[in-house]
């Protein structure tokens, strides 16, 4: 039995991985941590929970984290950094779900999260966790830095084309929205119902964090310099990501459709939907599972892919449990065939 | 492996039943019927299923149905009753999950939905499937009814009142809320999104056909004649059955916090909150649970129940399955074990 | 015209004013004040307003108030209590939005809203501003204490039962659900929309503060004792009250419709809907409007009063024009003409 | 007064122009027609209009329309062409809201429609309502093509740009979402709250009926080639439309922000938002308005411009009521100064 540990565990990352880990045969989660919550029961604050788990939240104490085998961070970005070295010091495997090891340039990462970066002699050692790409580095990772969500579902849909070369990476448009629990569990005006529900926005057109992670990702996939325009919106619901994404083709349209079949051959999360079948957030809702659509419309110069995932499972919560499970030897699927929830 | 059947398997209580059942270890489906639908892959309709089912709408077909262990009929009412006496003349278990056999009085029945009923001489051999109060003659049963949505949610919260005596039977109020997915899967244009969202309303005051099941389940629990009256109410959601119960006290409400939990000990499905937390739609999403609260508002002689459970959950298919598992001597719940999915 | 000024005019019936307000030919709005936000145009915080107003928020100013004609307080309770005398000095007519001045008995305010109040002298001379009731007292009326949403919605549902003795006021039972706009624009964790959306829960069933306001309200009805048991619930939806409202008749239930139609006959803002027509907050969305419907299920002893309202427009901002018409002796529909936002 | 009829009133366009017009000093609804609903009250369809409009909707009768000054269309596409000849003969001037006249090549109509034109040498004679482009031919219009919803918000978001010649039109990319009401209140399962609520997804990717008519307005504004990739997304919602669009520069990004804002001097329905502010459904919401936004991120080569309208006015009815305005010598916003319901 792995035994795992949770910092970070009163967010919807932290309550989502709780949900999967429950059904995972091989994980024991011994430990969750909250500073603002210690001493409350877990199912006290996700009464969802009542009867599965026997948890209190603990205040984060490096001792009882260096006791698992794996502890998760839960957190948001900026924190994950400051504790991590000393539990890889202790010889305990860290999976954050943070953006604090995403980005290799620690002067890059400095420039988008707005301060010095407190470990960034790790970044290199932090292996990137989208299995689709890095599945034989994550087998041996120490520390697994989770892709973002905006990033999963971005760079899951454009890479078969990219390493294909069949698109011009200098001019790619990401048009994405996100259900409102991405933006987490914290209390802003902003993300009240009364401010979100019934209307559409984008946000962060000037830049989103999400960018230098999609272009260092994409960037791997082909010899060109990569450009992405990348406007994110904020949908009124809960889960769920939709990317749009257009990129100019290179060569006539023919044999799109297979291209994608082939590269996600095999990959036991990745469904590439027939032609003429557009994804939907609904059909991935609490499913580690990303959707894929491939489209050229009027047969002009201009591929359209739609790609769309749970953004607290593949995009988050799920995605680490994946890597767990590779990272552990197991079969990648363990304690991940939630069937999407529809209606 | 026992062999399941669905018949009507397009609506949202079909869907549900795969989606619980693909966690299921002992049962494997091998046929699901849709006139309007028949020769379409499931998955196409549902693309939640894609990778889980390889199976495909077939024609009703007697023969094909009676070569089950079990039917499930997901249909509409006025579809079972139908086709079931064939099928238990042929030795085949059914799980009715519509109306068809919830009423015991043939004529009652007919008042409420509008013909004749062809097959009346069911009436006596049907087994109302609420595990809590009917579990023995649940394991013999033939030919299982299930409870409608609202009758569980109501039902759950008052009886252990009713049983112990301690509230007058004569006037109890139900003002309930359902989620549009308990109206079906029908184009109507009451139910269209643009009716329904960012709006609430009662709907069927002057008499639902919950009504008379509702008071007939609570008959068996009383001496006293009892009397209710029940508003229903259309939530701007999908997913989801709140009830909120009111009724007279005959004596000091001390107790009753107490009373519920001896009451429902040991049942793996319906958990009474601890005093002061009431009960969200949303921590039981998805999952096969009654949530209840006990109130006494000011301390006055009037106790509030407030009692959740998914409508399509414990509600409908969860419950068709955890009656299979009692039918079939399995473990109550296998296959059922999904946790809540908040947010 | 009449000068006009809005205390805390950042919140959800500050901006609703500001709305009816733009089409009202006899009010101009000289000062909105805010402390959070002066400085900032009220355009900028309200984009919906650009074109419309060109005011900026100020800091709250006894003496730039005390200029104004009229001051609306659309604050949080325990604001007003403390700047309204001064004001009503300087000869500065209130209406107060907030629950200040609605309990008339000192120590029952204090023990409900948890600190005492600042002006218990005014207690007396604050006008109840329910026109159907007060409509006489409003008139003259230098502080107006407007009602709050739910006791708005169910006083006008059971006036005409109590005034006519038809129920017993002594088991009264209110089953009633509000938008999340009611909470108000806070920054809580509660009200975020993935918190919220999707799910439906009771909130205060043990005790909330508009019960005493709601029973104050009845029981100037009738001479007997009343009791009300309040459930309030939190639906998953930005605007709207709809309140479900039970009491024991205590005679036949004929001519109901009738006694209702005549109480109403000639308000311009209740509208009782025909026999057997049920209430949506959607119809009455943005509309000063007050929509009533009344039922006798299965012919029995309990009466189900249904009555909706726009919590923001009638349950708040909209009530305060109404009475700002009266106390102005302008036509009581000024400024107060808008249609039901349907769809 | 100007006589107006209403043809196909039952519809979401029928009941927001029902809505605009009961504040407008210079329109009487003196017809409305619906072959389903014949005989029946407007308001009891429609129980927001209730003490607003004493009108039944009557059957399709040419004779009670070519009574009027002028007759809407809200009916779907393929019915306008069959009755309009008939009503401009009869010397009465259409507002057509339907697809009918918006196309100027029969034969494109056609291809994109399904069945031949009825009605072909009116095209020619069909001026496209679009005030802030045809502002002219509009005063002397005697039949009236309301521009398409999507259509309005790229147009608008896109024609200052074209007209300046500062994009390539050969590459443009709209990426726009629409809420349900957009598909009108027709009884589809796809739009069942069920299907749509809490969900995001793609539709007509592989070409919508809009794409034809947006390129043909654009192809006014530049000499060159106009090429518009259009992918349109359904929202979780019931009104509003957001539209992204993504060009290509032709040249430094400087001035775009006065570019438009100049452009639309004196518009009085087009809002250039401050620089950095980005538009929300719900700020127009109820309102007549269009809100701009106009981004270059990270100062690269493609210009994004954010354009919002509520699809029910600014995108159907209110500019049907704004040309009306405009055709029969009234300012053009008369009856449309209703404020963005917010929140």
């Amino acid at each position: 039995m792995i035994r795992a540990g949770i910092v970070g565990g009163t967010g919807y990352t932290g309550v989502e991985l709780l949900r999967l880990l429950a059904s995972h045969a091989d994980v024991e989660v011994v430990a969750i941590t909250s500073r603002a919550e210690a001493g409350r029961r877990v199912d006290e604050l996700y009464p969802n929970l009542r009867g599965i788990y026997d948890l209190t939240f603990a205040e984060p104490d490096a001792a009882l984290l260096a006791g698992c085998d794996v502890v998760f961070f839960a957190t948001p970005h900026n924190v994950a950094m400051h504790t991590v070295p000393e539990l890889l010091a202790a010889g305990t495997r860290v999976i954050d779900l943070s953006a604090d090891y995403r980005i290799r340039d620690a002067a890059l990462w400095s420039r988008w999260y707005g301060e010095p970066h407190a470990s960034p002699e790790l970044l290199e050692r932090a292996v990137y966790g989208l299995p689709e790409v890095h599945r034989e580095k994550i087998r041996d990772a120490q520390l697994l830095s989770c892709p973002g969500c905006y990033p999963t579902a971005i760079q899951l849909g454009w890479l078969p084309l990219l390493a294909a070369g069949k698109v011009d990476p200098g001019s790619l448009i990401a048009s994405a929205a996100s259900g409102a629990s991405g933006a987490g569990r914290q209390a802003k005006i902003d993300n009240l119902l009364s401010e979100v529900s019934g209307s559409f926005k984008a946000y962060g057109v000037g830049g989103h964090r999400h960018l230098p992670e999609i272009e260092q990702g994409l960037a791997e996939a082909t010899p060109d310099p990569v450009a992405v325009t990348f406007v994110p919106h904020l949908l009124p619901m809960v889960r769920g990501i939709h990317a749009t994404l257009f990129a100019r083709l290179r060569e006539p349209p023919e044999g799109l459709q297979a291209l994608f079949e082939e590269y996600y051959a095999g990959e036991p999360f990745v469904d590439v939907l027939p032609a003429g079948v557009f994804p939907q957030t609904r059909t991935v809702k609490g499913a580690n599972r990303c959707q894929l659509s491939i489209n050229v419309p009027q047969g002009r110069d201009t591929v359209v892919v739609l790609s769309t995932i749970d953004n607290l499972v593949k995009g988050a919560s799920g995605q680490a449990v994946q890597c767990l499970n590779i990272m552990f030897g197991l079969p990648e699927t363990r304690g991940l065939q939630q069937v999407g929830l529809l209606p």
